[in-house]
């Protein structure tokens, strides 16, 4: 397996190959050979896209915009390539080669490290020959790996915007509200942490609390009293509202 | 120390101070006996109110809207007595009594189990003669003790608000996005455990990610056109504005 691509998940999957002990890292592409010379793979980087040699799967991990031109850019044909983003189609890469896409679904940043055996793969690929090979490499890195097309995994990413990056922008407002208030925002973190861990004992509908549900109306009129500015109160309005929908709907 | 109640939060609290070997709990006083009888502290429930004998501190841990009701009826004057919620201001406790809060900030279930030792306790006392006992008696279920005012409460509520109801209604609905397109929801669960575990080590303002930190507009516009209902767009333009709003005056 090659990587081409220098950033979070170009590394974390370099990482995880090269650890394997069924696949092996054959060589990561990046015309910033720079950014991985501190890595273990280092040795095996290459800014010279004619130096690529021939793999059974080249990865591309580069930002959504690059896929394309990355796919064009590459100087053969009729091998598999594959690309990782959850929004991206198959069909952007360059027919070229024999398509797929292996999207790591989870939140990557340098300071964090994750254990890739845990982080759940969705696969797809275009002829479905090529579904052995792409689960093989999936394999050698990750416990969780699942097939699906191109629009289940749009699906997914959908999804996970709201599961990940809204949630976290909820951190974000719960923060500014603690500081505002001068209480610390630790407070929050076995509550967090704990919200986070039910849903996978307890659908997320049935852990549901708080005042929303329970049409709790004096406190909700206190919260929003409390409310620094127009923004946190249309946040709290539309999802207080939501709740009550989805309660209701789930009653009748 | 003697509870008042038998719901979730007297239930996790009678039998933390059952466990502690610094407190000792004396009787729990429940209306509804019958709802006590399968828990290891059962021969010290009550529902005669006026069988409540001298307690240093009594917890009235019962619903928000009958914490001045129970606290008025309670059949002695003088002594400590505590009511439970993040909501409800000290001064809603009778009078006759001396007055504190002991708030709780964790979501209790009855099928979870709570390692009540991390859970963080939010203290208040009217007279600082009391801070001490309170605080003691908060120190023997948990490692985890604030001290703060009213206000300081009931911001940490609204912000607990954002940080978990609110949380788990946008799990809910990425649960529902799943079901639409026939995708597991577990896939998602590493994802949401390890945006919820990041935050302790990042501040939630610098982790996050997404198209709308991005103004990735492409993939905005593919998101909307895959959200089943006005309800799912609504939240997703709020809180994509939100997020942009947001990095912007961080910005400046």
């Amino acid at each position: 397996v090659s990587i081409i691509g220098s950033g979070n998940v170009a590394q974390h999957l370099a990482k995880a190959f090269e650890n394997s002990s069924d696949v092996e890292l054959l060589q990561v592409y990046s015309r910033n050979k720079s950014d991985l010379q501190h890595l273990p793979f280092a040795a095996k980087v290459t800014d010279n896209p004619n130096g690529l040699h021939a793999a059974d799967l080249y990865v591309i991990a580069v930002s959504d915009s690059a896929i394309r031109s990355v796919a064009e850019s590459l100087p053969f044909e009729g091998r598999l390539v594959v690309h990782t983003s959850g929004s991206v189609a198959l069909s952007e890469l360059d027919a070229k080669n024999r398509r797929g896409v292996l999207y790591p679904l989870q939140t990557f940043s340098k300071k964090r490290k994750i254990d890739f055996g845990q982080v759940p793969l969705c696969l797809e690929t275009e002829d479905p020959n090529d579904s052995v090979l792409l689960e093989k490499a999936a394999r050698a890195i990750s416990g969780s790996i699942f097939s699906m097309d191109s629009q289940q995994r749009k699906a997914m990413h959908v999804a996970a915007v709201f599961a990940s990056n809204f949630t976290n922008h909820l951190y974000a407002l719960a923060a500014d509200l603690c500081e505002k208030y001068s209480v610390p925002f630790e407070i929050l973190q076995p509550l967090i942490i704990e919200t986070a861990s039910k849903i996978s004992e307890l659908p997320p509908l049935q852990a549901q609390t708080g005042p929303a549900l329970r049409n709790d109306l004096p406190t909700i009129d206190a919260h929003l009293a409390m409310l620094p500015d127009d923004n946190f109160k249309m946040i709290y309005k539309t999802l207080t509202q939501s709740i009550q929908q989805w309660q209701k709907a789930t009653k009748n």
